[in-house]
């Protein structure tokens, strides 16, 4: 596949990243296919049978576990007060913000062009609709949409 | 153009891709421009005299007719349920979903890091604001906007 | 760094671009790093210190002051209207649209996968929140968050 940017990064069996991804320092699963235009970087572990969808953006801090589908254009975030620079006008480091971590549970689907704010769990067979902003927890086997989103119904699949 | 991922598509004349694009399988028509760090999958159809922005996204299902413009960061949809895996806990493959269709009339406009849902029409000349989240058939020479986006004016133009 | 598409770009000392951009005719002062997967256009001026992250859309029409962030998937826009065509049905070029102007003051910082509609200024220090539309002005150390975003509160800091 031409047109990659792949280093130190541990694939599992089978698992497959197409053009022109940006990876980096991170832990793919089995099977997982990573669509073209996705950055993931250094920290971030995917699980196994995942599907990640172009256009992703995966930073250091996401776990995301096994079965999981990420949309296309899906936006995680890691740190809750973004700036640029310290208070001296300097350029911040890695060692100027707190890294807020955030979990996909098993078997979670994220629509398309949602925006995830760090330090959430989407659970279990949770499914995010399309273009939601998601700023709290999402509990096992539920759909929530909406912009922040809101819990619309159980799942029973 | 360096940095393209082109394979089988019908371009058509004075048709343009630019830097970083993954085209396959599917058709543009004559004097469309596709932007930069673009996704056009396989089967879809675009008409002439269209513009598609940058990181626009536009899988398999959609279908663009003639004179549409589709903002920056667009994102189309072709799956109302989207998991990554069967029952059984193994990957889904292109036999696992059925792709739901979308069509985009002549001369409509879909701003900004919008997302479609699939399944719908954007009526013709119609007008989609940007970070709009399209769930329903939009009609022709209307303005929508909004999560979900809501009809706001009738186009005179 | 492979893959990088940068074309009469004025780079400040210590300003830096990783993978897969596209850079052409614009102004990127000292120290500031643009990250993966970003197109920045022609006539656009982003000042020292500032962090443009993964996927953002910076066209022509904005500037950027010193010291800000801009989150990942952060879409700029620069016509309130538009359009792929003429009346006439032919591609419209750039003389046939306004760009209108946006503006970022020193030290804002815009969220993850936000919207910015062209024709705002965001003030000195303001914060806007992930997933946001921004379609008005955004005062000065204000947070702003919603589709359309709205004052959550003062930011003292």
């Amino acid at each position: 596949m031409p047109y990659q940017e792949i280093n130190n990064v541990k694939m599992g069996k089978n698992a497959q990243a197409f053009n022109f991804v940006n990876l980096y320092g991170c832990e793919i699963g089995e099977n997982t296919k990573i669509a073209s235009l996705v950055e993931i970087q250094k920290g971030v572990k995917i699980g196994k049978n995942c599907k990640i969808l172009t256009f992703a953006f995966i930073p250091t801090g996401v776990t995301i576990e096994d079965n999981v589908f990420v949309g296309p254009h899906t936006c995680f975030t890691n740190d809750k007060w973004p700036r640029a620079t310290r208070k001296d006008g300097t350029l911040q480091t890695e060692e100027d913000w707190e890294i807020v971590p955030t979990l996909v549970r098993k078997g979670a689907s994220i629509g398309a062009n949602s925006t995830i704010v760090c330090g959430v769990i989407i659970g279990e067979n949770a499914m995010v609709a399309a273009g939601s902003v998601v700023t709290k927890d999402v509990p096992a086997n539920t759909l929530v949409a909406g912009c922040p989103a809101k819990p619309v119904k159980t799942i029973e699949e």
